[in-house]
């Protein structure tokens, strides 16, 4: 019928139509004290780019980002976070509901025990902050998984297709996107980016130097195989 | 004669015309691995505007900026820079030939004592960072005083006031502009501030809520009567 051919013509534009996607990107910021922080060189690049193509192929697009200079990109809808344990709580009580969360915040392992109420003073010489352990967002996100495809991102610089396989069976992933980030044209600030796609099958797909939202795309091709075939 | 009155007439307009004017502005980044740098939260507002209307009134401006999202002010040769160390050396390398150095930026009091060469991994809970103090840039300068008005910014969450006076006392500058960065309307990327205006001569300016660009011509104004008349 005339019905089924435009549904079809508009599923194959709109593959991901239907589909909830959440995407976290950015930094988190850690406070030591009121002016303060320990923060990361995430620009949120890779996450905003995901976020924005995801909404292009149809999906219902959450990006939770934490501080980041880029716009959001049309027909996505944000929500700003600071803290990894502000982070953690966003994706937390959205996580129910969405089909896919894809995972390329640069959240902070660690935060500052103590978080001084006043600026502290230069008096010492000398000065140490101590780190507790922030709460693993991805790994509470693998052992809560019921029908949702979980994608992670490993940005490393030594080891990295080892790193990552470890980190797909531990945090109970899908996928991980592993990138070198002390190579040109990868990693934090820049437009482009060098990534393998590690599968939970074994199967690893390594992709030349793209623009981010060229690595976008291809991540959501997989995204979506992943959302259609049968995944972990 | 009319080129007197002509000169005067833009004297007036362009009342720090002839004058080399060095403003610092926005935060420092520390890196402690190749991923993960200290911060804090200033925006770079409040030196971008005294930048911008310095220019405005003819000076001769260069800015040395932390890392900032801001425009580069009209008329303005910026010099951008990332950590304390590199900022001190800006400024050094261009203090002996400058007329008035005007030092809103929030330098990083402490630096990782180690900084990683590979992003160090996640292992242990907890976790120490070794801090180390930078290089007083603004103590250095006030010490090197020569012809230059120095203005330093205090930017504080108690004794606002009685820090300020040390401040000007101990590092020698000519004026330092307080402001409590707790109070609504002040600080750290707002684009209003409430500032009070201490001078070497024991006087105090108090400034309502003024935008930052008001701030900045208030400011300017006073630095104008330092490089007229005498300062210590």
């Amino acid at each position: 019928t005339i019905v089924a051919l435009i549904k079809e013509h508009f599923s194959q534009e709109r593959p991901l139509a239907g589909k909830k996607v959440l995407v976290t990107a950015g930094p988190t910021r850690e406070r030591i004290d009121p002016v303060r922080y320990l923060s990361n060189f995430s620009s949120g690049k890779m996450g905003y780019a995901i976020a924005g193509e995801a909404a292009k192929l149809g999906a219902d697009v959450t990006l939770v980002t934490g501080p980041s200079a880029l716009p959001i990109p049309p027909n996505v809808q944000a929500v700003s976070v600071e803290s990894a344990q502000e982070m953690l709580e966003a994706v937390l009580s959205r996580y129910d509901s969405v089909d896919a969360v894809i995972k390329t915040a640069a959240v902070a392992d660690y935060r500052p025990k103590t978080v001084h109420g006043e600026k502290m003073k230069k008096q010492a010489d000398e000065l140490v902050i101590e780190l507790e352990r922030t709460t693993d967002i991805l790994k509470t996100l693998g052992m809560r998984k019921r029908q949702q495809v979980l994608v992670g991102f490993a940005a490393e610089t030594t080891n990295v297709a080892e790193y990552a396989a470890g980190k797909l069976e531990s945090k109970n992933l899908d996928m991980i996107v592993a990138n070198d980030v002390t190579k040109a044209g990868a990693g934090f600030g820049t437009d482009t980016n060098i990534v393998t796609m590690y599968k939970r099958d074994g199967t690893s797909i390594p992709l030349p130097m793209l623009s981010k939202q060229e690595v976008a795309r291809s991540l959501l091709a997989e995204v979506q195989g992943l959302l259609n075939g049968g995944h972990v």
